[in-house]
């Protein structure tokens, strides 16, 4: 769908300079901008570069402000967040067509919102709820009491396990799975067996929550697991049962959560973290790749970063590494 | 299902005091208990709160067999197993309806057990053989000669590779993968391309396995890989081609095996552990979060603690730990 | 499908010695060798079992060409690899049907090459096109504008999002996730939010390449994200989006790249390796498992092995953990 850089400006924030009315197709880098294609520069360095590609207009910082002669500018504070706005209504994916495909199987006691898509063999069973533009994506199957928001997206092959309960805007990709069973079992000291401990909690994820393709997110035992708003979630991470995650968490890939783990809001969490159960990580830390943090431990300090394993502040295990290779030097 | 407590306690095993004929529901939290509920304390920190919260009776230890005054108790020499019994007995989930949905896919060469359940989408090959009351979720795909035994649970979207063997009484949770091909090569070294060796060995899982949600585990190359009885594997999981698993082993999510494994009965592994080719893990041995056992090395000693990569005994680990830490601060 | 030893040593090259006209339908390891079976040795070590052993001809090395009197042997120069060979002949997978299965759902503007297999349920969007004598496996979902090659297999349950681009001859194991979004978002300043930078881009997959179950590989954000010919890629790896891999490079089970990584030829990457964004990983480097390699660094060397995180020349880490170990005892 079209627009011109004025109305582009006036829904994303931002002044125009130039040509206001040119027409702007699609997005793209500098690199491999074409005609019709939007392009951005964080500061003065790539500017030129971008300038002078076949894009057919800027999306700049105040920096850009005296370059008004080679192409049009979208001067915004925040030239990396004006662009994506500017991307999500450029490249709108087709929104998914209405209705219930004939070789989905939909429990009639299912309730879908209008305008809901439920593509090619989805299994929708009893009692699911779902909200209104919210599409379904080939193969997914939602188990029984499942309700999910408004406009959701879940692409294809995903399962929600009975009870799920998803907010409003969340993106789940393909292959996830939530509210599976959490890992608890109780040994038989007489015959050295081990027995499931119940798993019947619930899972309960907030709104404008993504989750990355095969990602594992289990329900609580008897409790509640919990990701909070705004949260993203990369693929193949684990998500243990009870956890309890935070709003506008960052969460990379391929980090795992034991069970009853308390994250607080604005934590970053690099690729391949592991968390023991029952610990905490307070509000606005950050954990670096591959990071390890103890059961119980609690880590603490906005903007801190933490890595290795044991996690400790960043500055303090750098100098664990230096003292490490110079006494192999030695 | 409601059970009276008397009922309960001769099938969990324990004695009642107060009044066994109350009506139990289902299980809870202590906090969360509403009448009807069981709950459990495993000590006398958290008796009184169990005395006092909403629940209909407490499961306990010999240690609050004075305390009948408030509420119906259920004694047990191991509370927190016999909870999760009464929990198995309670919380069971609806069986699912018998029969084969029809849009499932099922070859005519297939034998389904009595009461087999064989939900929306299935797809179930030649030769397969399925044993009596087991479940196979919607959109899961057995392979051909695959024989799954009696009251077992598949998940949805499970896919099981032709020839896998699976015992009574197996949970696999949603997206596993079980069977596929192993990861073996062998370079040739006049053109430097890799071919495939061939992957043509067999799964074998025995009773009582619990397998967690997209986790993969692979065929044997030319040999078997086999899962022992009763061991339960977490989500996320990946068991490479030749591995020999023992028996109550218990396996944390994450954790990855390269090939030609042997861990043996009663070992517990944290999760995201990572065992290089041909290593033994010994009888009895845990090792702890992120720990990495180096190819054809062999870890030995019931009960002994490893951590760290390459794993060493746990109080090794710790004083290099602390003797680093130590070092950085001088 | 029986071929004699003559014919096999034709196709895999090699010379017979013996009896090269003795029938040969399958391959085993030395201990299970049956009747009709090929087996291998590498060394003189093994040589006497598998000339003891039931089966019917050995492939070996030229250290081998004087053991004529007990079996019939295929002597080649590399015996690894001409038994590998000799299984691809001797094993061939049955041939999937041809042609569209009646649950399947394809949209009538995709085109599909002769021979081409559409299990049951797969699901095939608009604009797709599939090459001649490639497999779909069952529940598979093919997202509009896919392009595949010709002679590839897809597991079942695979997800290809639209527009990935795969070439011929690629195997796909089941519950892959490929194309999917990357984990990109520019974080609003004014309400501390994440908002989604545009995953946009594509995904392409050169020949030759494996892929392992349940592994995810994200489309580029506004690149293109790329797996060079003959790459092998194991389990519940994750490559993030913009990642450019080369030729022939060998990623164990677990293994993560983040963001805009660039791995040259012939690099070989133990399991549960972390790479952090921007790195570069050159040539033929060797990375061992759980090695960590942080953002926009870059390994060098041939044939050179590194190890730890963040990864350093194995000789050199080795030195570290030893001088560590003496520095606890002291």
């Amino acid at each position: 769908m079209k627009r011109s850089l004025k109305d582009l400006a006036e829904q994303v924030g931002g002044r125009t300079l130039g040509n206001a009315a040119v027409d702007l197709a699609g997005v793209s880098n500098i690199q491999s901008a074409a005609p019709g294609d939007l392009v951005f520069v964080e500061d003065e360095k790539n500017l030129l570069l971008a300038l002078e590609s076949c894009a057919s207009a800027v999306v700049a910082g105040e920096f850009a402000a005296e370059e008004t002669r080679m192409k049009p500018l979208l001067i915004a504070s925040q030239p990396r967040l004006a662009f994506a706005r500017a991307a999500q209504i450029l490249c709108a994916a087709t929104k998914p067509k209405p209705g219930v495909h004939s070789s989905a199987v939909v429990d009639p006691t299912a309730h879908l919102g209008a305008n809901a898509a439920v593509e090619e063999r989805v299994v929708i069973a009893e009692r699911v709820t779902i909200g209104d533009a919210t599409r379904i994506g080939a193969g997914s199957v939602i188990g029984a009491g499942v309700s999910i928001g408004r406009d959701c997206t879940l692409y294809p092959n995903v399962t929600l396990y009975p009870g799920t309960r998803i907010g409003n805007h969340v993106i789940i990709h393909a292959g996830a799975v939530l509210g599976s069973d959490g890992f608890g079992y109780v040994r038989d000291k007489t015959t050295g067996r081990y027995e499931k401990f119940p798993q019947i909690g619930r899972l309960e994820i907030a709104d404008h929550v993504e989750i990355g393709a095969n990602t594992t997110i289990d329900r609580g035992a008897l409790e509640v697991t919990r990701i909070g708003r705004g949260t993203k979630i990369d693929n193949l991470v684990h998500i243990g049962h009870n956890c309890q995650i935070g709003e506008d968490v960052v969460i990379a890939a391929q980090t795992g959560f034991s069970g009853s783990i308390v994250v607080e809001n604005n934590v970053v969490l690099g690729g391949q973290v592991g968390i023991g159960e029952h610990a905490r990580i307070g509000e606005g830390v950050m954990l670096g790749g591959q990071g390890g943090v103890l059961p119980k431990k609690i880590l603490r300090g906005k903007g801190v970063a933490f890595w290795g394993t044991p996690a400790q502040p960043l500055r303090e295990y750098l100098k664990q590494l230096a003292a490490l290779a110079r006494l192999a030097k030695k």
